[in-house]
This record gives C-alpha cells, structure tokens and sequence, in this order.
C-alpha cells in the first residue's frame, strides 16, 4: 500500500468508527477539513477526499456551505471493504433466518440422518469415564487423547505421520479459520482465494481487512499457471482452498494438481489452508488424497470438521500442521480467543469417533445424501440450467439463464418458501452472477422433489 | 499517532512479519534501506530507525558495511508492545502449565467444591427433553430459553429491566473479552485499564494494539478525578474494569462511585466493560449492585461467567447489553468467530442453572473459600507483608519486602512445588513490583496451610 492510501483510510477510518461507536451523533457537525488536516498531518486534499467518500455512502451529509454533518437512520448496504472490516455482516446468516419450507440454503445436514441416539450413550459413558469433566478445563491446544486418536486415523488412513502435537481443537471450523486469519493475515495483507468460495471464509478474511485476489475454480481444478503468476506477482500470504468437493461448486481437484500446487506454495512461501469439510461424502470412488498428506515443509494448514456429519452440536473440529512455529502462533491465538474447547464436547466426540459405529453412519450417509442429490438432478433435468453434477458433498451449483438477477428471485423465492444462495455470495468479488447454490443435504426427500419443482415453476415465471 | 510514527510501524511490521512467517530466513539479506524507502516511499531515515530497533531487539543483525541479516534462533523476550501484537503471548498460562503440589496461582475453584455429581443428573435429563441437542447448530447469540432465564434472574435481583435480546451466550468470559476488543478496538485506539488488571484481559487488548492507559484501583475504589481527566484527555474507547472482589486485589468500588462512573462514562461517551467474575463470591454481606444496574444509555457492557463456580468444563458465559447497535457489531464479530456456542453446553447450563441446587451449592461454596482465605491469613500472620483482607473472591494480593525479584522468587517457589503469580504480570505496564498473588480457591485447607508455610519459608531465606 502507498503512503497516500493509508492515510486516506486512517482518516475514513477514524470518522467512520467515531460514527459507529456513537461518539458523534446523528446531525452533529463533523471537525472541519482544516482541522483534521492539522491533527492527522496530513494534506487537506487527503480529508476532502475521505469525506467526498461517505457523503457518496450517505454516511455523512454537507450543507450549504457549513461543513459536513452525521447522517440519520441506519446504513444497510456497506459494500466497501474497509467498512465491511467493521460492520463485519455474515449475508449468508440473514437468508439463513428467514424459516422456510424448502430449506435449500443451509449446507446442513438433515438431523434426522445424524447419529443422535447413539452419541446420546456414548454421552452417559463419557460421565462415567470421567466424574469431573464439567469441572475441569481442557488444555488450549486440546483434549490430548482425542488429539492422539485423530492422529492415529489420519496416520493409518494416508500413511501420513502427523502427531497429536501438529492439531489443534478447535469450535469447529468457522473457529479454525478466524484463528488462522487472526494469526496470520494483516489488515492490508494479500490473499488468494477460490472463485467461487466458502462465503463464511470470504467474511472472515475480509473483516481482517485483507486484500483479496482470487483464481477460478473449474470442474477439472485450477489454471495452475495463473496461480504462479499470483504467487509470483501478489506474493499473498496464503491461499484459502476447498478442493475436495468444493463448496459451494462441488468440484474435486485432481491429485497431479494438489501436487504441484504444493510444490509451488513451498517455492513461494505461501500457506495453503486446505478446508476439507466434505471429503468423506463421496458417492462412488474415495477423492484424491488431501493436499496435507503431500507436504514435507509445513506449508499446509489442515481444517477438518466431521462434526458436521456426526454431531454439528458438539463444534468440534481441528486444524493441522507440522511447523512448530506455525502451531505456536495459533496457540497463542486460541488462548486468547477462548482459552481452549470445553473438554464435555471432546470427550462425547472422541469415544463416539473412535467406536465403529462412526464407520458405519458414514456408509449409510452418504446413500442417503446420494439418492437426494440425485432426486434434485431428476427434477432439474426438465431445464436447461447448467451444473457439474458432483460426485460428493452436499450442494449442486447451478447456472440460471443468464438475464435473471438472483437478488429478486431470492426474495420471490423466500416468499414461496424456499430458499438458495445466490452465486454473488460466494463470490469473493461481490459481482452479481446466474450462478446459485442448492443444498440437498437439509430438506428431505418428499422436500426435495416438491420444492425444486415449484423453484423451476418460479423461474420460469420470472423470464 | 503521528504519521512518522505510523510510517515507523509499518516498516517494522512488515520485517517482522516477513521473519516470523519464515519468508525471510535466518541470515537472508534484508532489502537495502534504499530499496524499502523506495518501496514504501518513505524517508530512509525511517527504514534506518527501523533497522535500528530491529537490530536491538535481536531479530536481524548487521555485517560490516555490507546490510542487515535476519537473525538466527528463537527470539523469546518480544515485550516491545507492536511485536506482542504478533507473538501474543499469553504469560499466565505458562506459569499454569508447571504442576506443583501448592497450586496458588490459578484463581480456579478446587475441583471437589463443584456440584459434579448434579450436573450429570441434569445432562441425562436434558437429552430426554432435546433428543436432537446434539444435531441442532444454536442462534449465534445463544440458546433463547438459556437468555430468557438469566434476564429473569437479573431482572428480579437488581429489579433491572433488561430483555433477553440484550443478552449474547459466550464461550467463557475469555471470549467476550476477546469479542469486545474486536468489535470495539482497533490498533493504536486508547483503552483504559485498572492497575493492576486481569492478566489474560491485559493480554487480549494488547494483541489487539490498544494504547493502554491506567487507573490505579485502591481499598476503596479509583481516584475519580483521574479517571475524568483521562477521558477528556485520553478519550479512551473503553475502560475494561472489575469492580466486584476485582481481580487480582480483592477491592470493591462502593456504591456511590459507580454511579458516578457510569455519568463520567455517558459523558465522555467511554464503554465501561464490566467483568463481574465474582460477584457471588462474598463471605459476608452481598456487595453494592453492578454498574450495569446504574446504566440508563448503554455505556456499560456487562460480563458474567457463573460457570467458573459452577461447571467450568462448560464454558459458558454471556455479556449483556443495552443499546442495539453495541449487539448488532458483537454478533457480527461472534458469528464470524464460532458461528455460536455448543447448545449442548447451554442446555444442561440452563437446567442445573435454573433449579434450586444453584442457591445451595453457591452458599456452601462461599463458606468452604472462606475457611481457605481464612487459614491462608492465619499463616501469613505471621509475616510482616501487606495486604488488605477481601470480603470475597478467590485470591489474596500481598506485598512483599521490597528487596525482592518476584521473577527470582517464582522460579525458586516453582523448584519447591509452589506457583503463585508475580504482580507484574497482572499490571498493565508490565513493571517490576513487590506484589502477588496467591489464589486460596484451588488447594485444598492441607495444602493451603503447608503450602504458605513453606513458601513463607522459601521468602525469609531469600532475603
């Protein structure tokens, strides 16, 4: 960043967080130009500038030739990433809030396919086992028996040799994520994401006041060149990534490709933060091994929830990586975000994870989100809209003829009870798209079939 | 700031990030000074000072006339406050970590004084009633029937008017600290902190970058004057403080002072963070209402952990808040951080909290810590050193003789099984002092007795 873009932020900054926090209230005059100028030492024009900017944003308003005021009332659409560093709004959760019939948006798993009763007794057992677990912390880093179990299975299933000291519990990966902005990004900082990404990272990344460059996610994986040039050129701190049925697109990508993608993170000292949230809701082969189990110099930090499939209630997950330093940093991070997972929620999840009964809901699981999947793909045949049919996780990414805008046909659609999200959500650039995602993970299969029909019926009422 | 200042920092940072994220390794050439000047367009005699203060600091060094290199080996003593920003190093838990037979320093409630046993019953009792707890993701802002009960509670005992919209359910009061300071304080902002303060609180807004102003707090509360004078001075965006059996000292702020603290707070448009960690914790007469009872216009937020009298391996907290927009900015940092807390944990709170065993379990507690401060006074009775007797909470704050190095002293006090924590730890300023503390809630009234005997010992050797 040159000198003059910062103090222009220092200044916008200042007047928007004054204005936030209630310092200077609706109607009350602003300080003039002048003297801003002289308490920042800056250049007038610098000022000007910043209050040219939230006039535009109706944040401030000027009058006659008095000076600049507070605006009234609330200020919904805060676009600009600075601001959005501060109001820090997750979109997605507003569509989320809306109750619905046809609950297509949430990337959620159908409670009803979840394991309740059996965790349920594994719960008894874990008071059992340990009389004071409600009475003692758990270490920051986490529950070392579960750490060494997860370990284990990693270890067993790719021949890896992670060891308990390389994870780190975390609430689930939503926490994971914030702890990995929070220890490594920089307001300023550049990063890599996927175009499309997960639109709850985007948020995090961007509330950090990250510099965001994207490259293009495609059914066959990335231009690999384009990532050079970006590692080359924007040397960003890290690179975000979904690549084993992305969300929100569903597409794997392919194991040359997470090969290389490594060798070129080691080469330009870039982290890859690999979220592999959906690797285990495959529907006919098992994916390409994880980007992790590729790496010999510590330049992936892993990201695994199974909770989502098993117990989304306990927000258990963890984070991997083998660099000493790089653990110590997130160490940090987590001690004082929150001291540490409760020890209740490791325990029920360790003695269930570790039982064959997790095996087996896996295998059960993903026949059933399978035949939903398919039962989606069956009512969409009758359109011509365009998707990558996905060969796992839970969400179909679907291209609307072109001249609809997504944003009016969320609302209609909400107001027919069903509900998506649009493409421009996951979209780290913010541009409006006919992309959308439709989950077939929460609503059930009677759901399904009736609530993509009356989609279609929608959309093509819309045209 | 001033821009030189700022110009300083941004230089300073980005070598140490660089080093610290191993994009610089140890002895790889820093740019010429030339060369940053240019890049950052920035006078070279900033680069140089830059350098200058790197160089001091152990993290580069300098060859004849030909540059600057980075350094080699683990840099562990970062006190300078831009680079804690970064290692954010959480002190306290380091003394934790060493296991000795005197436990004095973790303000922790003996696990034997908890209602264990109870709380299984309702944990039974709360899947019977939410056979799907466990597959149910909670609102961001917590568990509504969860809000709804500890609104009541507070509404009927300090015939407040607060709705359970005013509340937001956290992950221990270590979490809301942390939201707080992300949603309200940015770099370089002022806050001010009582001296001495809560350790891991101190920790917290220093990562964040605050500029930390203090106001010491005494036997009978703050100097108000002070305070005023720093507010209109300082303007600082908040003042976290403690004024219930405070932390480390045991002080109470009386009545009346609070009230005038929350006119000085309204005044000077300063948040007032109130942590309210012990407040049931009394061994006589229950101590003056919260400030946040005196809080007509939503300056104060409130924080409360019941759980660490209750059921620590919960981590439940909640902080509470009047003014709508305060919430809107903490749910948005809450949702980006964790997306909201295990419901799990907030269903059994919600059943042991709201059933009769509280009452009882609160009153046996406040008896059982009283005996412990009681036998560790009669020990330290025999001694010269300086303390003022709380009437509750969990720790002593002695003064010792002044010829004394607490660190020397903690190092020995560890060898001898005996942790306590060095004032300076829990003082913002970070500077030497003869103070400590030593917690009486942890160690059984065995341990309590030889424990201070010994470690009286252990200091009139060391004179």
């Amino acid at each position: 960043m040159r000198k003059a873009d910062y103090l222009f932020n220092q200044i916008y900054d200042y007047v928007v967080n004054r204005i936030e926090l209630g310092e200077w209230r609706e109607d009350e005059k602003l300080p003039s130009i002048r003297k801003l100028a002289v308490d920042f030492d800056v250049h007038r024009l610098t000022v000007l500038k910043a209050y040219q900017l939230l006039k535009q944003e109706n944040r401030i308003y000027s009058k006659d030739k008095s000076g600049y005021y507070v605006q009234s009332g609330e200020r919904e659409n805060l676009e600009n990433p600075i601001v959005s560093a501060y109001v820090q709004k997750n979109h997605l959760s507003e569509i989320h809030k809306v109750p619905v019939s046809y609950q297509f948006s949430q990337a959620l798993i159908d409670p009803n396919l979840l394991p309740n009763r059996y965790i349920s007794d594994y719960v008894k057992k874990v008071f059992d086992l340990y009389p004071k677990v409600l009475s003692t912390y758990s270490t920051v880093q986490g529950d070392e028996e579960l750490r060494q179990s997860l370990s284990d299975y990693f270890n067993q299933h790719y021949q890896t040799i992670t060891n308990p000291d390389q994870l780190l519990i975390t609430a689930g990966s939503q926490q994971a994520i914030h702890l990995i902005a929070q220890a490594f990004v920089k307001a300023r900082d550049t990063i890599l994401l996927e175009r499309p990404s997960y639109s709850s990272a985007i948020d995090v990344f961007r509330a950090q006041g990250a510099n965001i460059v994207t490259v293009d996610i495609h059914p066959f994986g990335y231009d690999l060149e384009q990532i050079e040039f970006i590692m080359k050129e924007h040397k960003p701190r890290l690179f975000y990534l979904n690549p084993t049925f992305h969300n929100p697109t569903g597409y794997t990508v392919p194991a040359e490709q997470r090969k290389q993608l490594v060798q070129l993170a080691e080469q330009y000292r870039c982290l890859l933060i690999e979220d592999d949230a959906y690797y285990d809701i495959y529907f006919d082969q098992e994916p390409p091994p994880p980007m992790y189990t590729y790496d010999t110099s510590g330049m992936v930090i892993y990201i695994k929830s199974f909770c989502k499939y098993i117990s989304p209630g306990l927000r258990i997950a963890f984070l991997m990586n083998s660099q000493p330093s790089v653990m110590k940093s997130l160490l940090s991070v987590k001690s004082l975000v929150d001291n540490g997972s409760p020890l209740l929620n490791q325990k029920i999840f360790l003695h269930y994870y570790s039982s064959s009964r997790l095996q087996q809901h896996v295998e059960k699981l993903r026949i059933a989100l399978q035949i939903r999947k398919e039962i989606m793909e069956e009512e969409l045949s009758a359109t011509d809209w365009q998707w990558t049919s996905p060969n796992g996780g839970l969400n179909l990414w679907v291209r609307l003829p072109n001249q609809l805008s997504t944003d009016d046909l969320l609302a209609k659609s909400l107001e027919h009870s069903i509900s998506f999200v649009p493409g421009q959500i996951c979209d780290p650039l913010k541009e409006p798209s006919s992309w959308l995602r439709l989950s077939y993970s929460f609503a059930n299969e009677e759901q399904i079939s009736v609530g993509t029909r009356k989609f279609i019926d929608l959309v093509h009422s819309s045209l």
